[in-house]
């Protein structure tokens, strides 16, 4: 791999390159058998049935190894472990990560915290999603959804402060292709327990949503990179299901952590 | 109206009282029409032909001139012009309005915010709400519907930058009785100009989403009465969809305000 | 009119030319203005001022007179008057209308009968339409929209057999185009009373509905002539909102109605 | 179980029993493991170990033996099997099932001879149901689920001709309690292969749909028994998702059938 990234940026003669991981779904990996030092965890690099990470994670680390700031657009693990992390400080790299956040999670990471600032109890949370490309297609495989069902359904707990009932569906259809149609059941309290109900309906072109927030954070990184960032890219978790590095799903919050960032490095 | 509000806080010995006006629409004023100074428009008040005012601002001078803070959940004129805000000053009373933010706009309010920050341009915005209770007997009427109409569809403009094509349909359908539904229609275009759709349903009970929200802005109004502050209140702007003295739409950076000063008063 | 007809037929050396009116809605015409009598009509051709007539019926009344079958597509009244069903019985013409069924009032028309088989009172019924294409551009008239309204709400009554309280909603949304959304919310009742709710949204092509039905339209109109067919072709009563010479509006038992006139002419 | 039947009868004073399965569903049978002859049958009763009847079956044996007419309103076997067809007809009583149709299959059921007729190819039907009441906490055990799944299927190829991707979720959320919402999304081709959607949101309280169809259920039986109707009752097919005998689903031709012996039976 990374002879792979150098002959690339050789080839077309680049000052930088910044690694986007734009793949399918991984099946999970048991993050407690990675050990937390990257000492440790090189020296299993050459031991393919010592190894435990996954493709995702090979792929971050060659291109941190060469300098390039890494960013994972997906729900596999990537560079999302401490022992990543302390490569990536030791180089100088920076990087950020994990599920790029277009549709049915973003509207989650809005209307949460509406739900939370009104005092409304949310009792249940119902999410269905169809949709019929190759990552629909991938995610049939029962292992490979558990991984984005996880990264989907966590910011709730954490915006709320209190863990309703909640189900997230992803079901391929073929005949929807590339647009993403999701359902969201939300039945909530409100004043005096009084049941209420808000449905929505979210169609949308999958890569067409993807493709300006992957432009984006590779401009943003390139940036920070230029800047002399090195580690973690926090500032750009708005972008993430599952931002590394942060415990923030409120989307309005994470956002002004990007324009206090853009403010700063901005003149 | 006076001797009733005073009449009210003897009989019931009351430090303070806190008025709200939670009646129904009234048409819309000519605002234009109201002079700028008070002491203008108050020579008009004996003089029943020339007075431009409609009850709601009636109702609201006599609380400030009896040093009762008003608080206006209504989208009548109440006490959002110049010339009072000059008489609370004078008086040392504070106030606050305008329509309180309950179901749909308080949705626009969130979603506005993210269809901006995405670069998503809406196209357009239809929504249609449909219920059977009092108040929506009173919008029945045209112009009653005219003054609810324009409060509804203020924030979009505000929050996008720009204008998309909108329709704010109230629909009296009396088999609801006080279960508003409202269905939201948002049409946008994503990257390359793709258009995609988001569509929801809200079933609230008018009512039971008002009533805590009035019982908030007395204790906060009460508060802010007790610590000394005068004329608007716009760090209650999250309340109201047309919040006097104020631009700011978006409800996070609304919340932020009331977080503020809530900080600061709280120890 | 009758001329241009004819020159169509000779130019292309056809044997049969069948009308269909396909444009949008006219006004609302003044009914009890029309007479009853082909021949007190026919009088009034003559005199512009003097007829009651508007485009749409001196169109159907053209094609008539020149022996070639008439389609109604559209609300406007076409051939639908008694006086213009004489002629056509008197020239051994067939015809038939009105306002093609393509979307929501299809839905309507298999809806409703559910309702009333399951007993379940309908309390209130509302519809709104939005698209953007030509048809709505003229639609946005007051005018024209009142026709169209009472074409699309008409069947609900005759079908449940009483009145619930009905919102037809029909509204021009540029951004649409060709695409017409339309949300429908049922309000019904169960047993002992209980309140539930059946909401639905179409989004259609209204064009590409429309094309299909106007080409079936024509096979079969075409077909009758043949077999000698005379005025009003009450068979093809599941085509039309509002089916000219039925009160049934029930769309499988107008479909049985065609289904029995196409067996007994194919084989 | 005859015991209880007979003594219940006896104690009330009954002339007519009739008996109707309302419990949850049970897990799937292998039907096949079912002798098809009513004598090789009874003869496994004796035997629990070597019967391949589940209690739902046992209970509709019991019933026809004390002559009492029975009807299954569950997913579950019942008397929906050859061998106890013939001991009904062998007793001279009447029988019907299975498995009610209340909210989506009902919905299916109209629906789907639309989409026929107009020859509008549904490419994909997606429905997910919601609720929490006991049946649905019954349902969350995947056995079970799969009886029902099924039941909820199959109509949709018996009625277009074809087999579209479909899928029915059934799932607990317990906030909903008796209210059961589905949302169905059906995709289908317009002319010329324009791909179109349609989406609905049943919000119904699921007891009270199906209280009146038991009440009328066995109304319909007893008429039918004291007019000595034996072996099945396929007019009764329009209550039944999967209606015993009879292989016809779309909901107007069923209940034709109904209306057809109501008129014979009622002078």
């Amino acid at each position: 791999m990374k002879k792979d990234l150098a002959e690339f940026k050789k080839k077309n003669r680049l000052e930088q390159v910044v690694v986007i991981n734009l793949t399918s779904t991984e099946p999970p990996v048991d993050l407690d058998a990675i050990p937390s030092e990257w000492k440790k965890l090189s020296a299993t690099l050459s031991k393919p049935r010592a190894c435990p990470l996954a493709a995702s994670s090979l792929y971050a680390i060659a291109a941190i190894e060469l300098g390039m700031p890494h960013i994972n657009f997906t729900p596999s693990v990537g560079s999302d472990c401490e022992a990543i992390e302390q490569l990536a400080i030791e180089r100088g790299v920076c990087h950020m990560g994990r599920d790029g956040k277009t549709g049915e999670t973003l509207m989650k990471s809005v209307l949460a915290p509406m739900f939370a600032r009104r005092n409304l109890e949310v009792m249940s949370w119902v999410g269905h999603n169809i949709f019929g490309n190759m990552d629909g297609q991938i995610l049939r495989d029962p292992v490979n959804k558990k991984t984005k069902q996880l990264s989907k359904d966590q910011l709730l707990g954490q915006i709320l402060g209190y863990s309703p009932q909640t189900l997230v569906g992803i079901e391929y259809i073929q005949s929807l292709g590339d647009w993403k149609t999701a359902w969201d059941h939300i039945h909530f309290k409100g004043f005096l327990g009084t049941p209420m109900a808000l449905q929505f309906t979210w169609q949308g072109c999958d890569s067409m949503l993807a493709a300006p927030l992957a432009l984006d954070l590779i401009r943003f990184t390139e940036l920070a990179s230029r800047v002399g960032e090195t580690g973690k890219l926090t500032f750009l978790a708005s972008f993430f299901k599952s931002p590394m590095g942060s415990d923030e799903h409120n989307f309005e919050l994470q956002y002004a952590e990007l324009e206090k960032w853009a403010a700063k490095h901005s003149e």
